[in-house]
């Protein structure tokens, strides 16, 4: 043991030490401790308060590791139709979703499938009608890559009514997830299976208790639809569809079917019931939009988001998500007087495809009010709307694809609530 | 319920079926089923056999999300000194290793922390000695990337002896990981603190019963280095260094020191027992390497290799991982003859710097005897040698960084069996 490892752990109270470096991080300024204090009691003042741990002999490792006692990430449930979970976005960091943290929406629960048993049958207009088996389909190429899953229905709170302040980034808009996906890419098992050159659609249909079943124009399998089997390096868990799914990149969550067992080949859309009584956006003047699967350019800010409050005056660096089925995001302006004036944002490098991208800028906030918001800006050009321009465009009827802008206020004493752009 | 969803589940035996398929899937070539099935039988096919799980009612989804019970995934133990953990590489998809199966290794197992008693302590040749809490540390801007973390030992047993065949990747090289990590930098807070110009080392001692400790050079610090807090967007598990470590992208393991609690500016090493009875190379005639951190280019085949065996003939993806303290991984070449002749892997994109990339080959087996190996060359031009290579190099007493280039004979039964290079 060396001998400057063996000090004990301060048991002074550091309170003016504490304030004095707080002050120094809000300010950025040197502060006058450092010539006074002597080396061992700098060393003392870096052991941790409390037991400590270098004194008894720490636990094995395991064959499957733990979270701290001290970290309860959870999911925030609601029990409607199937039931739904949403990701505690305002608590996480950089772009990956722990798996056991990705969001739920089902139409009937999650099925239990015993890989064995897993078939998935390709059929219809196809020279070759085929039956795969779970190893069979992991016998071909394999493709892996980040993706962003939201649900179409993700922040509708934001957009209907007036919603409550006390709303967080997880139950505004916790239908958002981001993994790295791994699986067959769709082209390649329609070119073993030959697809016909006239097929223009196929359904893909779930073996969850709703069979959900949406019809997917075919343009998307050539282009990135996969069967997806990993995510985040392990088998994809039942919730988000094991062993299978189809995952349909940068489109709404509910067309990239959950444990898929059929795809069929057609020269028309299917329209069922997940596609005309749900998942078709009423406009105005009685006018709807069907297979509206693209997601548009969206952000939100994580922090700092109620139930966070601003403690402090100094710098905060604010900081949250931007995603785009389309590509790429381009860029991130961040307002703290309510869309007065914008700054650009900084973003998280790689900015990937269809996946999200953090956002950061660095605020200093004087304690008065301030009123936080984000837009989001994609390679198309698009621009994320304000509530009232989104709201011009589809009517106050309508019920998917609610990306529109977030504001958050932030009151005198750091408090912070939600509000709608 | 749609009509083409009741159909009950074929209870025909389906192994003319399958073994068509089978056949297809390894030569890619048409089957003559396909006029034959009517689209009646072969949406029954599509049908999972067992139970169908469409006539039973769902799982509710879960605060926190479970494995299918049909997935069991384990890090290998290893007991000595502080003990390990080791990666199941061999069953893993894409580039991330989730957070639970992130490999181990400790000199005195895992101190137990609570957060609020988390204190690092940065002093030494600063202007301004700061003890910072967490919360203080999460208030800086924030960094994420992924980057992989191996220990600097893994990989001996290819090195040492005469290594059993029966090894799996996870065996041979399971001390490598790959996590998104987030945290501050390390050259925002010498900034904070004011180090001082003529400082060149600094030490990062752990708060592990062991109080691990390494001297860095300051220009890691400068180019990449930071304080973890995060790990695929949750917090950092106990295993990791929770509630924060150093990681030192690129490095070896040892060096990105776990539960890290002091940092001392300084202008000399510090010649720890960490860095002179352990971690320093010997080397032919005498000499020794130390400080020896980076790792060079590596790469690993995890499929198809030990405990897998080929069932059938024709169609295999050769798949593993590359990866280089350097930077970027530039190519990964592929022998199936042993080293005769090589055939350049695709890449999976994006490839990121310090980071594993996948790597992917597709081979058709003849059903001869195969000899199969990777050899990943990186940005710079450096080559992963062959096992002899590196024996030339460093002599036989080296004991860390073995990089050497892994062979898998394949048998004609298929039956695959590990061999160093």
């Amino acid at each position: 043991m060396e001998e400057n490892s063996t000090d004990q752990p301060s048991e002074q109270p550091e309170s003016e030490q504490r304030t004095v470096t707080r002050r120094r991080l809000l300010a950025g300024a040197a502060v006058a401790a450092g010539g006074a204090i002597g080396a061992r009691a700098t060393r003392a003042l870096g052991a941790q308060s409390g037991p400590d741990p270098t004194k008894v002999p720490g636990a094995r490792p395991a064959t499957v590791g733990s979270r701290s006692p001290h970290e309860t990430p959870e999911k925030l449930l609601s029990g409607s139709a199937g039931g739904s979970s949403r990701t505690p976005l305002q608590e996480l960091h950089g772009i990956v979703t722990p798996a056991d943290l990705h969001f739920e929406r089902h139409h009937h629960g999650i099925p239990e499938i015993d890989p064995a048993n897993y078939r998935l049958l390709i059929h219809g207009m196809v020279d070759r009608p085929t039956v795969f088996t779970l190893d069979e389909l992991k016998r071909f190429p394999e493709v892996s890559q980040l993706f962003f899953v939201e649900c179409s229905g993700n922040g509708g709170g934001a957009f209907r009514g007036d919603p409550r302040p006390d709303q967080s980034p997880q139950s505004m808009d916790g239908l958002l997830s981001t993994s790295e996906w791994s699986g067959v890419s769709l082209a390649t098992l329609f070119e073993e299976v030959g697809v016909h050159s006239d097929a223009t659609w196929f359904l893909a249909e779930g073996s969850d208790a709703a069979v959900m079943s949406r019809s997917i124009p075919i343009e998307k399998a050539w282009e990135d639809a996969m069967i997806a089997y990993g995510q985040n390096g392990e088998a994809i868990r039942p919730s988000q569809g094991y062993p299978a799914r189809l995952l349909n990149p940068g489109w709404e969550g509910n067309s990239s079917v959950k444990w898929v067992r059929r795809l069929e080949l057609s020269d028309r859309p299917f329209m069922f019931r997940d596609e005309t009584s749900r998942y078709t956006d009423p406009l105005p003047e009685g006018k709807a939009r069907i297979f509206s699967f693209v997601l548009d350019a969206k952000s939100i800010i994580t922090y700092p988001t109620y139930p966070a409050r601003l403690e402090n005056t100094g710098f905060v660096e604010i900081a949250g998500y931007a995603w785009t089925g389309r590509g790429l995001v381009d860029r991130v302006d961040v307002s703290t007087d309510g869309g007065a004036t914008w700054h650009e944002a900084e973003l998280q490098q790689p900015v990937l495809p269809k996946c999200t991208t953090r956002f950061r800028y660095g605020w200093e906030w004087d304690g008065e009010p301030a009123h936080l918001m984000s837009r989001a800006v994609d390679e198309t050009g698009y621009v994320q709307p304000t509530t009232a321009e989104l709201r011009d465009v589809r009517g106050p009827g309508t019920r998917y694809h609610y990306n529109s802008i977030r504001g958050w206020r932030i009151a005198a004493d750091g408090t912070i609530g939600f509000t709608p752009s």
